[in-house]
């Protein structure tokens, strides 16, 4: 996977600039947590702890794969409130604004535990490991990949092979178009400091949900016949879409639910256990509406839009495969980790 | 017709303020051009001119009116340019900036030439006496409820009644409604200074557009079975909604789009001569997007949305009715009146 082209995060600071095109920095901790232990830091049950926030796609991505492979016994993970100060995501939902295994009241105090000067993002999702309390990684697209291809030891039976090594070259070159054009595409228009730079990132938004709609037409999953990281990664910007983006971030040729052949695509993972069970509307619109000041002054958050067309028949397993491969769903969502039903799409 | 709260205007100047509901400022001036002349403002053709804007929705009403009603000849029409500075909606789109036959650079200078402290908002729409060069009214509601009564003797053959008289309760009725929750609803969506007072405002936006949903599935107009000022006055709101509305003030549990009756309406309506033939949407994106920099500080104005369904059959003739009872629909549209293509709806 390119991995210096497909990072990104969510974190507190200035967004767009006036007069320039939005440009996400993507410097960030690489060191990676291995079966071999090859950057000082093994694979481990119990050892490291995933800090995330609901609201993150990039995030969201990690909460996903974690539940997908039932790593939840062997890697905690704590999450951040939905809004943040301008220095750091923060514990706020938890007992004392701390977190109960870190024991710190924001995610920032993690970075400076591992680099007391640390000049980047403060971002999620981030690993931290436990007994020295610092930040291991915070290399998003690398996080999954590793989750998936590392932590094999440790996936629970049944597991999906998200990144199956005959298909990683299709995963990357599919997952890399997303990226650029989509799951940062959106940031672009909604930070762009030009009127020509925020209608290239439209088009190029709109094209590329074309190109997908083409796409999976007649295919249920974006690569090969079973779920993988390509379908994760795209996943977790399309739950957001018409919730934020669409007005938010002005990407509003279409909302997702008027193009019939994606959010069919969408609703079918959103229905499938691991995928919509870790979205949380709520967090979703408190963050963008409340953090985002330069695009939303006034802080009102929208009432909309209706989500009741999550749970809508999609039918999209006319089209034939196979979810999990030869695994299974994960079973429910462990305990302390659900989305409350009122942040949820109500149910019919 | 309940004129004291049946008022509204777009003007330039502060919209919403923390902390409180948005409260649109009701005082115009109320003079009326009539046929017995009591105001001093006897109906007299090439007497007066309507100054307008094509983005807003209130003048918005007055364009309709005047050209179902045929009254081009006899009433002259200005247009002021979407966007407008502090103190004035401009004649930017004529020759040197100047309105050619008012001879001025801002509307704003017709109401000082009426009163030279004129202490409330510049708004439109606006009648101005050409001879004086004064403002006659700005009361947006009695404009077009003149124009339909007052001026009959100079209506072309043909014209609609468009406030029959033994339908005037049921008019003002309808209007009244639409206009505390839909017309001006939205904009307290959009103004709101209070999370609570958004809410407010957007359930009884969306409430009234279930209500005007069931009314409107049985029946092809809102009062009888005729286009009236009613259809009007709900037509210039609807129009914006997707392109504005939802997610420029907020107000989007759905698009338009996704309301079918509704939806379906506003298409019979935008594709009969006379309504969807003043719709300029370039202009309307361009004043609300660019006009609240205490909204969209960007000043970003959205590519889309796609427009392109306004012309999709809407099979409303199905109901029945009469359009224009027993008149017919108003010619083409007056020279150099026409909204430019790149403006308008994509015709398929």
């Amino acid at each position: 996977m390119s991995e210096r082209t497909d990072q990104a995060h969510d974190r507190p600071g200035v967004y767009s600039v006036p007069g320039q095109d939005y440009d996400r920095d993507t410097r960030y901790i690489t060191t990676r947590i291995t079966a071999d232990g090859r950057d000082g830091y093994p694979v481990e049950p119990g050892r490291y702890r995933l800090v995330v926030a609901r609201a993150c796609p990039w995030a969201n991505r990690a909460i996903i794969v974690r539940r997908l492979l039932g790593l939840e016994p062997v890697l905690s993970m704590g999450v951040c409130g939905p809004t943040h100060d301008e220095r750091s995501w923060t514990f706020d939902l938890d007992p004392g604004g701390v977190d109960p295994v870190l024991g710190i009241p924001r995610i920032r105090d993690a970075y400076l535990a591992r680099d007391p000067h640390y000049p980047r993002g403060i971002t999620v999702p981030a690993v931290v490991d436990v007994p020295t309390g610092q930040v291991v990684t915070n290399d998003f697209a690398q996080i999954t990949l590793d989750l998936e291809t590392q932590w094999t030891a440790f996936h629970r039976p049944g597991a999906p092979d998200l990144y199956p090594e005959d298909r990683r070259e299709e995963i990357d070159e599919v997952a890399e178009l997303v990226y650029r054009d989509v799951n940062n595409g959106v940031y672009r228009c909604g930070f762009a400091g030009t009127q020509a730079s925020y209608e290239r990132a439209y088009h190029r938004l709109f094209e590329r949900l074309d190109w997908l709609s083409d796409r999976l037409r007649g295919q249920r999953y974006l690569v090969g016949d079973t779920l993988t990281e390509a379908d994760v990664r795209l996943f977790t910007t399309l739950a957001r879409f018409d919730a934020v983006y669409h007005g938010h971030f002005k990407a509003n040729r279409n909302k997702l639910s008027e193009l019939p052949v994606l959010w069919a695509y969408a609703r079918d993972l959103f229905q499938t256990p691991g995928f919509g069970d870790t979205i949380d509307f709520a967090h979703i619109k408190a963050h963008y509406y409340l953090v985002h000041t330069d695009l939303n002054p006034s802080g009102i958050v929208p009432a909309g839009p209706d989500l009741s067309g999550w749970w809508a028949p999609h039918h999209r397993e006319e089209l034939g495969g196979r979810p999990f491969g030869d695994g299974t769903p994960p079973g429910p969502v462990a305990d302390g980790e659900r989305v409350p039903d009122e942040h949820a799409a109500p149910r019919p």
